[in-house]
């Protein structure tokens, strides 16, 4: 089998998303031009995407659905729930423990860290718990899942302190670029950047229409 | 001139991120191996980078920090402060209201719209509109850019109405693949497949070792 790739398993995402929505709409069966649709791809990225996979359809009958919202739910690890802890109880951290869609998609914020713990959300039931006692948790609940939403300064510190504790994959919010390792998955979200890019390409259109 | 893609632009803003760091510990000169350090890139990386733009170093003096956070800054629109609408006033947007990364960064959120404008955020000055003043706002305030979080189900009608006002870029975080045009760029953000991207992976090692 080939290796997917980031972007591969990113579609794989979007795929599955747009399943749930057409399994809504009673759809039984489904085309890959329809996932293409709804993940701005080609048909043709569609299917080479599910034969990394070794998931085929039928030429004219396309995908069952349940089928593979269920192959794809596999893959993707949404056959069971993946509990993960935050630390940063800010103004990212704090929206992200009340953000529908992780419930919704089998991923569960468990507990919050911050090294201040009085920062308590009143209208959730997820514990928020000092710094100091992350380490401890990690290891007596397994958890390999963490989001980070720090500050840029105590992102490294919060790394190297998660990753001791035997986190494997991290979600960085803290506007600085962490380093991947062997031992530990990231990717990084950094909101200014995802802006400077539309605006740099913004630009870049106003600047070729004025030739 | 190369047309520079998606992921360049990106690395540029982390190179700019990186120098203003350096810059605050006294940095003067900067060097390609520094910032292929901060960006987790080789040193071959940056220098082509750069000469997309036309920006060269010394060989031995490497890069003035002074001249090339302004070259940089100038590329990605950082010369002038950047208005933004925002569309959607729940968790996630009362999160990017008082997310102060984006003034620290040139940008600035004037003004939220919900379809419910009783939402209004107590600890910002930022003004909360009702819905059906936005393309008035937009068309008055000459607005370019825009953020969309609203549910799922409302994003597509919500990006028409800012592209019909003369929006020319967003950052989308409703959970679904909002579709790029000609007169519109758009970045998606969705923080769900971003955690199911590092679920796979650490799936994947997982499978690796036990084989």
């Amino acid at each position: 089998m080939n290796m997917p790739n980031r972007t591969c398993i990113m579609r794989l995402s979007r795929y599955r998303n747009a399943i749930i929505r057409l399994k809504a709409l009673n759809f039984v069966r489904v085309f890959s031009d329809n996932l293409a649709d709804a993940a701005s791809v080609t048909a043709a990225q569609v299917r080479k995407d599910f034969s990394i996979f070794g998931i085929a359809g039928h030429r004219r009958g396309g995908y069952q659905v349940d089928d593979l919202l269920s192959k794809l739910s596999k893959i993707l690890g949404k056959d069971q729930i993946q509990e993960i802890i935050l630390v940063g109880v800010g103004n990212i951290g704090k929206a992200l423990l009340h953000y529908p869609g992780f419930e919704k998609s089998g991923i569960r914020i468990v507990v919050g860290f911050d090294i201040d713990p009085t920062k308590h959300i009143a209208d959730t039931n997820i514990p928020i718990l000092p710094l100091e006692k992350m380490h401890d948790y990690i290891l007596t609940n397994n958890i390999k899942l963490g989001i980070i939403a720090v500050p840029d300064y105590a992102a490294q510190q919060v790394l190297e302190m998660m990753k001791s504790a035997g986190i494997k994959g991290v979600l960085n919010f803290a506007p600085i670029c962490l380093r991947e390792s062997a031992d530990c998955v990231i990717n990084n979200v950094n909101l200014v950047t995802e802006l400077e890019n539309i605006i740099y390409f913004i630009k870049a259109g106003d600047n070729a229409r004025s030739k």
